[in-house]
């Protein structure tokens, strides 16, 4: 107890522990967090695959519960308990935090928002338990605990890749969106009158045009005239070249990429491990980024 | 008014202030427009989702209608007020371009071309109201607009792959057209005539291998004989290596397009910015394109 | 008459005329052949799409024909027109040829002999009528009828681009045709006996790895079990990587086609368009192939 | 029979005939093996696919067999003989290799595991049967029996390009799993009370958000609300940068390996044949690997 209240006031220490992962203390605090997460997203997925028809607190105490139901309230109590726990997780990284702002809007800090504050608010609104899962994400922490240098290099190389190609796939984005609304309203002025056809609006065109365009296709909603069979056949083919887009920006950064960083992090002269973040290699000098 | 009268006698102003977006009367008129446009597609996707039973003008008169029903006629009036303004901005457009026939054949002159005609025809066939959603493609300006130049530069990069591989990818969906009317027929002639079998003539058919070959696969017709799946099979397997070569086409230009532009607009050479359609880098000198 | 039994008699001519295309009489014949193709193509689908309940030759001498009825006669008799000429063509084709194996031999040949034996054959069976469809393919020679010489130099990169892509691709569909056989053998082991299950014997199982791993998700076979859930995204998050393989290799190889060529078919070096086939660029010297 | 114990105490000779390639009895061996695996195959293929509605022993000795259940049981006989040469096929492997651990957790090694032990388990559970077509896998070796170097030295590239790129795939893939998981929790949360919906608990959800970010999109699964469909529409053109990454790693990682090796196994300097693993160009000594 003593101890904890020493090092809630060694705020240096703590924050240590909490967010770096290079001693026992704070990767130890790392792999708890993550079972917790992992128990959680478990709970969870178990939770809402147990249907119990009657459940209610009125049943509790009439014991007329049945093993399922018993199963499922164990579960909720341990989610709630989580919960807390992840709560005051929470807590303590913003205390401990020298620059409070900046935690709390990096990545992890707005994952941990969301998936803090909802939990507060499911005493009203039972669902928004479950946003509790958004911590997923901080499973990808698991290469830097487990000093996995080899992946978190590629990661960062991945990450440089996706951010170098962001304003092109922007760009993109914007046309695809133009796109898909004028491919929407076309067909549901072709379709949309027509009795069992389920282009009942254009939302719902849109939606289909998407589907469709992204090469996913339900089959949800499908063209049931000869016209709109066309229109979708150009689309597809249209969809041919839509989706090669993107693949080839993201291609092109990672060539790029891996041409600058090396392969596997090797310099692209020397052939020597290059350090993360590095900007010349530190054996010939060869610029890197 | 006096104002415009003058307004529409200089010409050459209100071409600036319609076509450009570099001071304050063009990006508002621009800015103006635009927030019309995603008001109009916003109209026409709640009016076609307010489904009214009985919707006729009949209605009106007899006070029968519903809530829904009001709000149906008052966003059909705003969708006939916007068509009209947007017929007047198609009429200024044509009148202050100094070459009609240049403005009237380019992209945006064909979308505001074909989103404006079908309105006035809208009066004899309601449906085409919605033609006027073409104008989406018009937001793409919006990085014009907002003078997001890394945008308009790396849109530009794109546009120039495509327009690079355009003489490749047709070559190829010639191909394309051509294998699907093969494997079409062939299937026809396999499942043709099966009871149960949703090929039911030729075109539909080819529909089919159009849905199976670019992947979308909605499942509204499936191969229900063995020998139907056998050659599904091959046909997805084949497909494998046909999806393959748009985006290989659009990738080796992206990778060379960038490579010539530099990445983010920035010379290959020296690695500073580079000004849009510049044929060299004004610092070193280095051939851009 | 005695012109074409003339012409009959200069073979080298008449190969000039069948095969060639560089002046008025061989160009006549090619867009002749072409415009019969798509005639055949349009009259093949527009039969299939006619559906006549009482359709025997019983009812043409009754007087019972309906208007559909006799459309198809019709459209039915000009296959049959059609079918003699091409057949008469490819005859033509044979005599003409110097050598008659390696015409027969050629991908052409082969398309030919598929679509005009099947017709000798479908007086036993209908169906095999539709087999002249097949001709489709030789629409692809559009381009060099209508001297494009742009799309006949990017047609050939490409196909360039496939042939040295060829080897890996096979190495790797014998990979994929062994995994599909694994998984969906595993899958009719969770799935085979599961009532409602789909998955009704090993070949089907097959049939939907095959629809799952290339992306294309008909949705006509779906696991029904927790289990069979779980190996379906196992399968397609290992799809993911599948089929990033073969765009890889075309990608790569149109890359470093493109590169050798020159994009849109000039030098590397100079930027001078090159002749098609050329080894070296006729300018500069440099190396194309 | 005496030759055959002969050979079974020359170790060396039998791993040669078993394992290698190169001679008369070595290659035989090779050939029956995989003729022996096409038959089990054909045969697990053939048998799944006959169903018979009274299979039993009974009805074995009381002659009311119909000719499927005869066929059905000449094929079970026919697997358990193919079962019996395997197992002795694999007991001999481990007998003859030198070093026994170093087959047993080589890749065919596993595999083999996996196809013979589940048959001696299947006497138990009959579905453990269908295990043997593991095998198949054994099929790629096709091209090392048919000394179709070519092919082994292009089948290298790709397994060096997808090794390469592993580490960056598993990075990624842990980010698509966090993803999913997320999303799918979304989409539960929005879809999972709503009458008529498909989403009936997280698990469920999950494994739709695969199937959509894969874009494979079964359609057994789809958002029925407005909110679930804007979401779905979301993830899905998310799912085009999505699925664009592993295709650029892997791009990437064929073009570098391609440029080491030489397209084809050619030396990239002087354009000849490079012998497979050589890390030099015998002819030239450029650095190959």
């Amino acid at each position: 107890m003593k101890k904890i209240i020493e090092l809630l006031k060694d705020k240096k220490r703590l924050w240590h522990i909490i967010f770096e992962s290079d001693d026992v203390p704070s990767r130890t605090f790392d792999i708890v967090v993550m079972f917790a997460i992992i128990v959680s997203i478990a709970c969870a997925m178990l939770e809402s695959s147990l249907h119990v028809d009657d459940f209610s607190i009125n049943s509790i105490f009439h014991q007329e519960m049945t093993v399922t139901g018993i199963i499922k309230i164990i579960i909720i109590v341990m989610e709630y308990i989580l919960s807390i726990l992840f709560t005051v997780e929470y807590v303590l990284r913003i205390y401990c935090s020298p620059v409070k702002r900046s935690y709390m809007l990096s990545f992890f800090g707005l994952i941990d928002l969301m998936a803090t504050v909802p939990q507060l608010l499911s005493i009203f609104f039972p669902a928004l338990r479950y946003m509790s899962l958004m911590r997923a994400f901080r499973l990808i922490r698991i290469f830097r605990v487990l000093k996995l240098f080899a992946f978190i290099n590629e990661g960062y190389v991945l990450l440089m890749s996706i951010k170098q190609s962001m304003t092109k796939i922007i760009v993109y984005f914007l046309f695809v969106i133009s796109l898909v609304i004028v491919i929407g309203t076309l067909m549901f002025m072709i379709e949309g009158g027509v009795p069992g056809s389920q282009f009942k609006d254009i939302p719902t065109s849109i939606y289909w045009a998407i589907v469709t365009l992204t090469t996913v296709g339900y089959g949800d909603i499908t063209p049931v005239t000869s016209l709109g069979q066309f229109l979708s056949s150009l689309v597809m083919i249209l969809g041919y070249t839509i989706i090669a887009v993107p693949t080839g920006i993201v291609s092109a950064s990672i060539i790029d990429e891996t041409k600058k960083r090396g392969v596997n992090g090797r310099c692209p002269r020397c052939d020597r491990k290059t350090d993360l973040h590095a900007n010349y290699c530190k054996y010939c000098g060869e610029k890197l980024k």
